[in-house]
């Protein structure tokens, strides 16, 4: 049978989190169930990923830079207010869901979407056979209550579930006494989907956006005051069990082998006091072009296939497992658009050494910020270390060794390494030669989406 | 027999560099042997040190806080311009290597003393049976080639041996062309007393100051360029590499059981380009009181009485290491002075998860510059991120929660948090109270030294 496949998608979780990347015990956090599961499988520390929410969970499901989707940001939430976004990702777009639809899997949503918070832009409408969980982002837990709010006019964000083919429902409004309880919900019905494809011997895609450890990071009340270093750190160690109850049902489903099990985080850490995470090593954080936005955590098990305990500094980004597993599925990514991930599978199983990209662009919103190739960084923006200071176009790039200087403070290797910068040239030509061939999305494009004949 | 101890300090070794500790393959250069080290005894995540070479050099030699004994800053080097420093370490202080050597020990020192570069304060006039390596430090290697050094009258630094009881001889003058090749010399030095004093059947203590990753960091010929990432990411390697030869000179020997293997570094990572070392995920580099400076890689393993594999976030200070391994070696500490090192030695064998200590002072040259109380941090100055600058002493102290807040960024927590400040205070008044009881030694005293009497 296909392998299944389970992809635990944490939000805001930082480079410097888990204990396997230098966090845990440090950060108040132990997290024994993410560092065994590294243990076990491969762990990557040049994993890279969209700069922000949307444009990281369109990349994931679509293996296409955001760029090429029309979801270049977080929508601001309200759909009163006309953000474009706010419609989300076209159902053109080709989910990964859809592709193991098509190859007979049983697929679905858990956690939080993002791609759109309206009928026909939710996850059932883009592939997944049902869906519980949350259309926004969990920081609209603060609205209701909130001064001037209910005389507002506004909607609350509704926690909702739907299924392939039916409108999806409202459940309960997504507000700070539902917020702790969303992870532990999460986690039961995704295990009891597990649990249900098994018995229907259909192989599965468990696709497990968990809302924790973005802002408000309340815990479920059985973690709070765990650590005694605050909610931050109770709610890592409440996502690390988290990710050990779905392990430990796997276990006990006997489907360990003949499943993959995927660790990663959406973005970087947010600079935000006192959510503020930890970029580990490097300097940043999310909706930058820094590496401390670039780089999450990623561990990837799959026993007998992927081996144990590797580690790899390998250039691999979120899209790539797009194609990956539609490769391992044995089912055709789609061939009438720009597809950005590649097949990482003989990188992965550990056939080759080296990843099959060497390179990465670095977005953020409409700006192409940046472009890594090899161990080298191309910046065409000036260093900010905080998204809320608008960014500075530089009138010359400049050019840092990720390897020599972790965080970015030594541009003078520019004119010393001109050879380097044809390598990040290249594969910002490549990418706009495809956008005149392929056409992006516009934001805020509507159904049904036709692209322009070129 | 007594267990056999094999200190391996490197210099200027940040936190981020080692794999274990977060470093490895993403700063270009995989530490393999650290890291099965880590993985064969405890390694600790919060080991504090001295601000700089010669303080961190005399507290691990003497259990004291430098401010105790004359040793504030490292000399400029230079004998004949009356840096008060220059004569190093008063002969009255009382290192592990004489408490050792009256217990029956064989004491060796080979690598880089930085306590003194005049007879009478060498590492043989300091409880060592003997000694090859330099006495100050390897910036100077690049004085002999420099313009108008020749002229000066001023003389270069020598590479020296000596044997307890007789005068220091120079061996060549220590210069570029020497540079790469010392850490080899001092690895095989360091092998060959070891099979001397097994052959000996005596206990032995090794004490090995390597002399990477000091600028400049120019690695033995049969390391340059193996790592394609410059001479610094070479010389990690190499470095890695000699841990590695004496580790297998252990096994050789067949007294792994019987030895207790350090390794460590003496202080934080050096600021200045392009030899800038890695804090991992603190702020600052040595010479400061930020955690980057504070914090290094500390692994200790003695198989079979240190449990393997355990990681600690408890803290330790360098200073503890002289206490705890008298203890150990059965042989008492003085009670004429006062000792600041505290003896972890349950904590190392894992009898009790708490370290015996909760506080750290941290002194960067003749200034508090801030105390450290379990997982806090008060800061009497500001954060200064390069020793360049000159901090600036604060009008309030800032109060720092280094679990939540590890950048040193969000000092707010103080009047939340008063009570904090409180375990912080009282370490100060009981070091202030001690200083009155044991005033300290003031810097460039002369040999005999003798307290005054209080």
């Amino acid at each position: 049978m296909k392998p299944n496949i389970v992809f635990i998608l944490t939000d805001n979780l930082g480079y410097g989190e888990l204990g396997c990347y230098g966090g845990g015990l440090v950060r108040g956090a132990p997290t024994p169930r993410a560092d065994r599961l590294a243990e076990e499988g491969l762990r990557l520390t040049n994993f890279n990923v969209e700069a922000q929410c949307t444009p990281s969970r369109s990349a994931i499901l679509t293996g296409r830079y955001a760029m090429r989707s029309g979801t270049l940001t977080v929508p601001i939430g309200n759909p009163a207010v006309g953000d474009p976004n706010v419609q989300g990702m076209v159902q053109w777009e080709v989910t990964l869901a859809n592709l193991l639809s098509d190859a007979g899997y049983k697929t679905a949503h858990y956690g939080k979407w993002h791609l759109g918070s309206v009928d026909g832009r939710l996850p059932n409408d883009q592939g997944f056979d049902e869906w519980w969980g949350i259309p926004r982002t969990t920081d609209e837990v603060f609205w209701p209550g909130n001064p001037g709010f209910e005389e507002s006019g506004v909607s609350p964000q509704y926690i909702m579930e739907g299924k392939k083919g039916e409108k999806s429902k409202k459940v309960a409004v997504y507000d700070l006494e539902q917020r702790p309880l969303l992870d532990a919900e999460i986690t039961r019905r995704t295990i009891a989907f597990m649990k249900e494809s098994v018995e229907a011997e259909r192989p599965f895609y468990a696709y497990v956006p968990l809302t924790q450890v973005h802002l408000p990071t309340l815990p479920h009340p059985d973690f709070a005051g765990i650590t005694k270093a605050g909610d931050f750190a109770d709610s890592v160690v409440e996502t690390d069990h988290r990710l050990g109850q779905i392990l430990d049902a796997i276990d006990e489903l006997g489907i360990a082998d003949n499943t993959i099990v995927v660790f990663t985080s959406d973005n970087g850490p947010d600079p935000t006091w006192p959510w503020q995470g930890s970029s580990g090593p490097w300097a940043g954080y999310y909706f930058t072009h820094m590496e401390g936005s670039l780089r999450v955590p990623f561990i990837i098990r799959w026993p007998g296939k992927i081996p144990a305990g590797r580690v790899s500094n390998e250039i691999v980004h979120q899209m790539d497992t797009f194609t990956t597993f539609a490769a391992i599925a044995g089912v055709p990514i789609p061939t009438d658009r720009a597809i950005d991930g590649v097949d990482q599978s003989d990188f992965f199983f550990g056939k080759v050494e080296k990843s099959n990209r060497v390179s990465v662009l670095a977005f953020v919103a409409d700006r192409l910020e940046a472009v890594k190739w090899k161990n080298w960084k191309l910046a065409f923006y000036d260093n900010t270390h905080d998204w809320f200071s608008t960014p500075v176009k530089l009138t010359l790039p400049k050019l840092y060794n990720l390897t020599t200087d972790p965080k970015e403070q030594y541009p003078e290797e520019t004119l010393r390494n001109t050879w380097a910068m044809d390598g990040c040239l290249k594969a910002i030509r490549e990418f706009f030669d495809s956008l005149k061939k392929y056409p992006p999305v516009p934001e805020g494009a509507a159904d049904p989406y036709v692209p322009p004949s070129t």
